[in-house]
């Protein structure tokens, strides 16, 4: 931690500040520049309270030199990790096609899209049966009996499914789920957090609204810390001042964490644009930006969907993306 | 609800978009202008997905007339809502300071603290027990134990206690506590809201990072519409791109709410800040906006704190804020 | 322009308002629903203050019909735009890759750079001679020489030239240069693009930092509405949250653009990012999203840069991200 | 300046950098930590560019001791800065009330306006006469004439005036306005700020949208660095994600100003607003943060301004303002 002195703090400001951390076992090194005079201090700082220290009177700023997640960085984990789901791997160049509607509504429906994504090329089964939804008036998924027909459409096409959890109290249903989403608006739900760090289980942990690349990989330290280190990123989008789109797809984050991090990363175009005409693009550029994957909403009659119609490409154009996304892979790789 | 069409929508779009919307049991009134034509949708359109329709190729936008919040809201419930806080009320002209440390860290600590906020003007005791943390490896509260050294400091001072759940599960434990707070990064966490919508306790509500107004509300509504209507907002800033404050308090949402709402509104300037100098000015200016009250974090050795140490004020700090406040508000009711 | 009326508003509210709007010339279909009352407005609106009705007591919302931007939009100019730059083309299916130093330094390092972007696949060169900078300390350019020695290159290699303009007094000086840029702290510059407007030359106008897409066309209506409809878009990111990089990417805008204008729309990866490393990721993003070509900083040699080495890649990466960009664009078409 | 080395730095690539910072002319303290080695450079850092350093393979992080601005700065100069506003002095204490319309649309409204505000207790009379639009279509303002007519309104009732410039070609049409503003979209328009900083004239600069408290202190520096250093500073909103207001006010701002910076700062709450109705609680609320003033829009016939009627008080709405605002600023001082 570095700790950068003010011009006008005064001897007494500066003793008192050089005991306490000494009584917190640190030492330091102080180099006197011509406007301030610096302080690297070296032991274990991890208990410091940085924005404390930061905002002390004699105080002009801190840095801490090590970032804040560890199990979670390359530094530490140098190789890509691989997550196994349900059979079907992602990561390490190995890239993957997450398909389905955004809720699970009737048996027929999920049978038959996932059928029609699999011939398509999806690699891995989504369907929402717990639906975290802004009103609480709106339809708020099928919730277990959801779950229960996804498991249908898993057996009957053999696709590994992925299906989101809204609370930990119903861990015990998402048993034979192979991957367990945590959606946008969980991603810093601690609790959830810590409840799925003791499962084997893989997660889907998708960047939240307004959360920041550091603050995404913390939410994946929880997890990694807890026991599980099977975790996959997920970009649909943060928010900032344009309205014209639902959020603002952050495809510049996808070569920042595999710099940062082994996790694989996948990218939502269907949720960040919220418009079906701008998947295609938004998916290709994705795969461009260097994704390990992509996950994206497929309802074969978007105009009856019960949630997220707008954002639902069909099978057919579906099948378009596949074959467009494929090719730029091979230029990504080449 | 209201459709405007493209110029260029075909006749067969325009037909079959009629179609659908007589479909769902709806009437509709055309305006056909010289440059669009408008239809203003009659009957139940609350089941109609508004970014299906904007999404249509023959559509050029879709408008809400009714806000999606309706308990929540001022048309709905003209009076202001007063809510009982074990004994203290807030709303409807009552104004309350909520004081206390950030975390409970030992009983000397919590009721030093809780006789020194009460000297000094507090109403409400507030104390962290589980502590939601960006990181896996800092202090998450004493969690049970810190609650019951809260409900001590309670049973000492006589104030009405304020502590933020995290997860349903623990709700059982929060049997006495007056005021169940629901952090910033919960606001969605709609299974949490479920739960605290069928108790009868007063729920306060803090607006998310990046969460608007409306969404904000439409948490409220999902209490309301449980069946608990004693919901307190607390406005504690939003995520914006200036970093030289934790976050950018956000005061024009006081009297916006004040419109919207009947639902009391608090400020929490500590959180909003991160910085213990900047909280008195907020504290002004939050109550000069309109604001029902204040909730402060108070600490007796800001130094030592557990947990956000940097934006807690001393005692004596916190008594001169409450002199200027109830000055200010004598100004604002003048 | 559509007026939905208060639930409340009283009949003398809105009798005033209905005689305000006949006064203004204007007619109005009224469709009265269960909650509220519905005015289409029709006759020229277009002098009509939306902000001030939608603020009045009686009214809860306005909403123009028609975008507020025309000679910009593709409903009034349906096929592609196709700007000419000193003989090389952009738009319409033509993609161009622009590239250059960020400043102007020396003769023999714009002759240098210039030769080695040709022979890898740029068609335009870029320099700058004016720039912007957030300091009155740092380097601001060679100005006028600056422009005679990127001239020199132009003489040199026969590829046409971009350089930035910064106030419209020194207009005389961009005689011979081909494309003029606007640069994203200028966007709303409003005098610069009246005086820019009078010019036959092709406008580079880049986004501004905080500007929405909707503002951004009513700057190129501008530079349109004066007589110029020379008008090239370029994304350049916007500023949000999240700093790990300089600016967030909003490659979304880039299908969007392409649905509401008929102008070309090309991305600068280089100032989105700030990062030389993030680069070619990004130009493979922003080319797979459907943008009409690139504009990329490129040095000989980033270490000594007089500005933005942070950001520049060297002749031999441009080269590989020309490969790859071409690539892609295979890709997008086929 | 410091920089932070990688652990996985090369020895190669740290002989380099050495090697390059020493061909700059500074030395360099060195402390090696568990974690990273940390280099504290010593002498004239500030031709160095950081982000260049920050971004080299062997840097983890790079950080400027020093901020980049000086001459604003309250370390160099510890005093409040007064500015004499054409004999109504601004900052050391001294509050002042500015109010006017939006803009100058006739002899007869703005001498109105004038001796209106004056009576209710504005101590200076702005009007805008140059007014930046978003759209080409909308009434631009009288210019020329709309200073004439604020002069003559400046004779009539003895308050100094303030307006808006957009262009330093226009700067001889200013010699008779008491102070200058610069308006938001301006506030990084260089070639103005310099032409500005050659004249003697106080300067009102606002707050870009997107602007941090930073690049405006660094844009006030280019005043006071050209030889103006009578610069008044403004905030009104800042852009972010929510939308219920035009702009989110910032407050905040004023207490870190204050700090920062030794120059005045006003609240503009009207253009923070958009809206009339909440001008007063953010007025007091600017107020109560410790603002030197306010600049509010005033105007006898909002329905029929011909700019910004929606944001505009009437004279009997600004006299209960000033009313409250004075209470307010009793409170702050006692």
């Amino acid at each position: 931690m570095i700790v950068i002195l003010k011009h006008q703090a005064t001897q007494e400001q500066i003793a008192d500040l050089k005991q306490y951390f000494m009584d917190q076992g640190l030492r330091m090194d102080e180099t006197r520049g011509d406007h301030a005079t610096v302080w690297c201090l070296l032991g274990d700082t991890s208990r410091i309270d940085a924005d404390l220290i930061a905002n002390l009177d004699a105080v002009d700023a801190v840095r801490r030199i090590q970032e804040p997640f560890m199990k979670a960085s390359r530094s530490y984990h140098p190789e890509d990790t691989v997550v196994d789901c349900g059979g079907v791997q992602v990561g390490g160049g190995l890239f993957q096609m997450i398909a389905g509607p955004c809720s699970v509504e009737t048996e027929e429906q999920i049978i038959t899209i996932a059928k029609a994504v699999k011939a398509a090329g999806a690699t891995l089964l989504r369907g929402g049966a717990f639906k975290p939804r802004t009103s609480p008036y709106t339809f708020q998924g099928l919730q277990a009996d959801g779950l229960r027909l996804l498991k249908l459409a898993k057996r009957e096409t053999g696709m590994p499914i992925v299906s989101e959890i809204m609370d930990a109290a119903h861990l015990d249903l998402f048993e034979d789920v192979d991957v367990i989403q945590v959606g946008a608006r969980n991603m810093q739900n601690f609790e959830l957090l810590k409840a799925l760090s003791h499962t084997g289980k893989p997660i889907l942990l998708k960047r939240g609204l307004a959360n920041t690349i550091q603050e995404w990989l913390m939410s994946a330290e929880y997890l990694i810390a807890g026991g599980n280190d099977q975790v996959i990123l997920c970009e649909r989008g943060i928010r900032t001042f344009e309205a014209v789109t639902r959020n603002t797809l952050d495809l510049t984050s996808i070569p920042v964490l595999k710099e940062k991090t082994h996790l694989p990363v996948l990218v939502d175009p269907s949720h960040a644009t919220g418009a079906a005409r701008l998947v295609k693009p938004m998916a290709m550029a994705a795969t461009a930006s260097g994704a390990d994957g992509l996950m994206i909403e497929v309802h074969n009659d978007p105009m009856n969907a019960l949630c997220d119609g707008a954002q639902s490409v069909t099978p057919e154009q579906f099948a378009d993306i596949v074959r467009r996304v494929n090719a730029i892979r091979d230029v990504v790789k080449g």
